[in-house]
């Protein structure tokens, strides 16, 4: 495989920290470059990030100097943890000049043409890209992955909407801090506290769902069908977002079977072999009072999605608890398997 | 308003504790014996008591010597916060000895001549103490309160079914640890940790609003056609149980209207006077991010239920957050209030 | 007792919160005015203010419109609770135009005509005011209350020092998050985590009780000989200052003797019948856990110091734990009890 | 080099945990047994232990049985996590039997012939084991290693002693939960809290230190003359105990100076090559504001002591700020540190 050159764009904050971690050692990947704010544009990496992860700032990205913006030259592949604003406008200009992003960003997720993707969920919906290419003219591509909260949920209901069908869902989610950036949320608010809000978020937790569990046809996404009302609220948790959740299916769903297609899911052969896809994509876990975040947001280096007391739902099919690492599962690490699936194509077409 | 001598059984534990800070300078209530566990038997409470509350242990407590069993002298309404195996036998006993037993425990709460009781929820419950009394041939009478976690729901149920009936609810809790009692969860299933389970909590959370909101008729209790789904976890708080509840009404429940509702409940007029009742049972806060346990469990001293976040639901009728703090409202205050209202009509009909 | 109108600077910040919430229901004062930042003047402070306390907001203060400045007919006595470069030139300015200000504020702790005073520990250095006026000119007064960590250490540094003279002290706080206002220190700092370090903070901790603990002589301080060292950390808690201290005295303090004069402290009479000042200026613990910032905070509605361990040290005299809530007897608290005492000697005076 | 078989004593305790979690890959050692206590003997370990880490288990693990006893033949290294009071018994007997232990445990760490030992401290004081086997006839040893919060503390005391000797030394350590072990702390004693005390912790910080820093002469190690006072308390945080060190050298340690020879410190030649021993023992950091648990307690994959805030004192010499994880450096890691020494002395021998 040759290997790609990377950028990172918003690498101080704390999605750009998780990928600058994560990237460390990749087999395919070098970080090329990174951009910051304004204020610390020409510092050392190193000195210029307040390091929000418990792990380590890996050796390689201390004296990276932060940019302002990519040359034309820099990176295959962008990786952008920048704000929403910010991305609103840079993501397609750096699309245009050909460059391949793989967005964090709620910015351009709801974008017909923009696909929405779980490599191990939906990689399908990577073909949007030649609608998006021919319609926008671009050299290169935006691809999107989802909200943080959204990505532990979906990847559950994914093998419940191969077996049964969804037809409604509550989902009630317990998320961390790292969720909210660094600062982010005041000591004074979450000691000895919950906020039960989370601004937009249970906007993102009712629809993009919705277009990732959708049927790609012809050139656009059909939305799947399920219908989701959601909670969210913040807690004292530094990763790992918690979701309780209950299911109604369109073909009645039992407990047993239920849990066994959740156990035996295998996302597509393509995804299987890429650098970060876990052993184990979904767990399933026995225990009455798993999954919990300090015990199982490390499954499979933080890339496992847990999921436990599946249970009969006095109202709808079943019931579940879910945990997915926010900042791994939920952010960079998904962003990295869309990156290394668009990358594992691209070289077998050169090839 | 003659004075009533009062005994607290089971008065080392959590909920034992909040009975004594609450009885302390109670206008009609006189605290007189102490019951706790054999290894304590014959100590001063104060010497006795692992303290666990934030507020210090009212002076009155600290010499009262800890007994093992009452005598028959002893009480005119004995308040029980003990282990449900030990309420199971010996609340009956003290019943049929002459007592009022206020039980916080949960072993005879479903009995269907047992009243279970919120006194501004269903204080027409109490009637069923007549059906009691000649069925089980007691001189005394034993009355239970819900599930810590229980109350806050159902608080904001009433008004809701009073208004539009209610069909369906889905509700996730955010429990604090003292409903665990002490020493209750290790530090370290708490510490940057959700522990999405709490043994029992769910059958209650299901099952006992159903009883306090049901009809009185004749002497049965026919419970309420509501269906519940409930979540419960732990959080790393104090005080104060959080709930998301999303409801079905029977008639189509629109934001604004039922917002005015939960605003405008009352509780019944012979409740109000009473030395626990707050002057707002049920306050509806305006503001995103409200109720918090830290900011809003001390609205009317523990005693009043904040609601707030009341909007639509995308596949019910309305979606809102409540908060009630647990060993207040949803422990001793609740059953001082329940035994306050049972002392004010005693005392009407002697006078 | 006449009353007398106050104003508030800075009242949205915590420290500012908790006078306003002291203030409620004062017996002498009367909040008149209230000012904030730039940004939320003209709003009510009910809208304005974040309020960061557990206790609710003051029905009292929901209506009062926040402002820019003071008048000059606004207020006998001024409480600032502004930033210290806002206090650096606003304060001066107000006691020259008359007012009576009592400042939480660091800006001019260490001046040496300014008292920084605890109305229980060192009410002789108001004396100081006499000098201040007339060496700057001023119709009102300037007097400071010290630093909150600052508070408890001094508490119990005093008897000590008034039994067997002060030689050294080592000092090690545990410091709470309300310390450092709203939004003050992001969660993502404190969960499962500690932060050794707080800016400035050691340097108050080491100079400010030598001055409180100085001699009057004269029209100035003469600074205690007592020498420390200070290491300040921030913990998880919300409220309530935690210090280890080992002290060495002039004369050898055995532990029981320490012990005895730490109980029978006893502030002077004129400090006794202040309305803020609590029955029991310092507590001792017998117990081995104690003081604890959650169970022992609430001690004197907030007022009481709580010394507990008090024990030999292998190197100096003796050892101990010192508790203050840090917002009342650290901040608003002892503010307000100096303002009782000037208040109560100006009327003195003129009666 | 030969592969060693091992056997864990007390496998489920926390402690025990660390050491099935460091011993998953080891190099050189096998775990080929574990024992448990009375009511989980026979039982898997994956299904018998409460795993308290955030790593996950290691696989190898979940199958072995726990056993009451070790026979004769089980191991050559046997590491003990037993209580105290089970240690003290049952070491003895195992050294007497053949097999080497290194005890997490306190029980002997006092006794002359007793090594206590961090290997790239103190790794001399290991000829002791000639001596005890002389006198107490064993064909096994008996080696322990100290107390969790001693060695962070130890490890920056040392580079100092050699460069300047030591005199006195003043110490408040901020430790963490794991260090209590599961159940351990109650979440209501650490949420919003801190508690001042852990019973026993003070007199060992206190005595320790003096053991391992001291000088090995004939038969018997004489105790480094420095004296200690020591503040133990217990904070809301799960792994990564801090000290506060203010210290008094023989001859005037300046800051520069010193902070030169902690950043310099290497630990003997034969220590650096052990598969437990960091690249770095003791890591100086420059920030205002570190070390902190969560930040740098992974350093050196939990092996790394962190140092920081090197500055002068107001009385003594030198201040700093310790961090050390307290379940791998503090413990399993520097139990299996000496272990390896060990082994590769006796391979050395044997070659």
């Amino acid at each position: 495989m040759t290997r790609a050159t990377i950028a990172i764009l918003g690498a101080t904050s704390v999605s750009g920290q998780r990928l600058v971690h994560l990237l460390a050692g990749h087999p395919w990947f070098t970080v090329a470059a990174v951009t910051g704010p304004d204020h610390l544009v020409g510092k050392a990496y190193g000195d210029a990030c307040r390091w929000a992860l418990a792990e380590p700032m890996p050796a390689y990205a201390r004296t990276l100097r932060l940019r302002e913006h990519l040359g034309g030259e820099d990176a295959s592949i962008v990786f952008s943890a920048l704000s929403d604003s910010a991305a609103a406008s840079l993501e397609p200009e750096l699309a245009a000049a050909g460059h391949t992003v793989v967005s964090l960003s709620s910015a351009h997720r709801a974008e017909a043409d923009v696909p929405l993707v779980l490599a191990d969920v939906n990689p399908d919906h990577l073909d949007l890209l030649g609608e998006q290419r021919k319609r926008r003219g671009w050299t290169g591509a935006l691809v999107t992955i989802p909200n943080c909260a959204v990505v532990g949920p979906t990847v559950v209901l994914k093998p419940l909407q191969d077996a049964f069908g969804l037809r409604r869902v509550f989902l009630a989610t317990l998320q961390a801090v790292t969720g909210a950036g660094y600062p982010g949320v005041p000591a004074l608010d979450l000691l000895d506290n919950v906020i039960p809000y989370i601004a937009g978020e249970e906007e993102k937790l009712e629809s993009e769902p919705r277009k990732i569990l959708g049927r790609l046809s012809g050139a656009r996404v059909e939305p799947a069908e399920v219908r989701i009302t959601a909670h969210a609220a913040r807690v004292a948790v530094t990763e790992g977002h918690v979701a309780c959740l209950s299911i109604e299916c369109e073909r009645a769903a039992e407990v047993g079977e239920a849990s066994r297609f959740l156990a035996s899911y295998r996302p597509p052969e393509e995804v299987r072999g890429l650098p970060s896809c876990p052993g184990v994509v979904l767990a399933v876990r026995p225990e009455a009072d798993r999954p919990q975040p300090r015990r199982d947001r490390g499954a499979g280096s933080g890339m496992t999605t847990v999921v436990g007391r599946v249970r009969a739902d006095p109202l709808l099919d079943i019931r579940c608890v879910v945990l997915a690492h926010n900042t791994i599962r939920g952010g960079a690490g998904s962003a990295l398997l869309a990156a290394e699936l668009l990358w594992h194509r691209r070289s077998g077409e050169s090839a």
